[in-house]
């Protein structure tokens, strides 16, 4: 290739979501990513282990970001409001990604192996939470079982925003789905 | 075989963990698994698919039990109290059981692809609570956001009750972790 390549690594994300979509996540080769891309599949390797790291790349930012966010509450935040600082903080990341993130969840969707792995994922969060928050003092179940119901409610609230007629942002979401929450357990 | 087989099923799913235990679940075979038992590979597959359904054999009862505690939740409960019912029905149906569901655990902690399936196992259940509560007039995200939380609380206490020095009844764990949460909201 010789010539320098502007984010060959976000050309190489963007193709590869193309033809999940289009194709399959399965039937898609790295080979067609690379050619998609402009590129070659040397520079694929470059960049991502597999096919299926390019659906969770920044996996490792994305546990960070909520264990810093914890981490970094005031100090007489409660638990819930540690987490709840964590999810504002998450949907401000991820607001200006949408498109990306909606078609992402498609290929995710469509694909039994990457919803496994996106399960897997979300409860290694979770479990870095707890950790988080035991840091901050705060004993067992209650950082277990708070850091749970934070991805429990990232969840719920991620599949609203990413819903087809949303119009909303991120933020508003997680604010009404921990006011609904809240409300159930006040009654 | 010819003679009839008392519990053949049973016999198997012991035998099979023992198994899994001594020589971990990748490294077992049908064939051993059978030996152990006394009973023909044949036999085996006349009650599972394969070795991985025996470790999530009755999942479609595991989720049918929320599904119907749910539904059958008094019509003036709340949709917590109607998911907390559906807990501690969980709970009663798992005490006697611990042993097995303590050893089981092990096979699964031990193997990520078994823990990748109890994660969508449970995602399932948290699925089926929230149709079963929609069904009951309760609306969206609420359905969502409670059986979430509820799962969330199922996965913690879960983990407590078959923790090595526990002695506390599930229900117990079950009752305590939903007045934390409950704590943790209302503070």
């Amino acid at each position: 290739m010789g010539r320098w390549q502007p984010d060959a690594r976000g050309r190489l994300q963007l193709a590869a979501l193309e033809l999940y979509l289009e194709h399959g996540y399965e039937q898609t080769t790295v080979s067609e990513i690379a050619a998609r891309a402009g590129l070659t599949e040397r520079t694929f390797f470059r960049h991502f282990a597999d096919k299926r790291e390019v659906i969770f790349d920044g996996q490792d930012e994305f546990r960070a970001m909520f264990v810093s966010a914890v981490a970094e509450a005031p100090d007489d935040a409660t638990p819930l409001q540690a987490v709840a600082a964590a999810l504002h903080g998450a949907a401000a990341q991820f607001e200006p990604r949408r498109p990306w993130s909606l078609q992402r969840q498609r290929v995710v969707a469509a694909n039994p192996s990457l919803q496994e792995r996106e399960l897997i994922k979300l409860s290694g969060v979770a479990t870095a939470i707890a950790a988080a928050l035991r840091d901050r003092g705060v004993g067992e179940p209650t950082a277990s079982l708070i850091a749970q119901a934070g991805m429990g409610v990232f969840h719920v609230a991620f599949a609203r925003w990413i819903a087809d007629d949303n119009t909303r942002p991120f933020s508003e979401i997680i604010a009404e789905s921990l006011a609904v929450l809240n409300g159930a357990f006040t009654l």
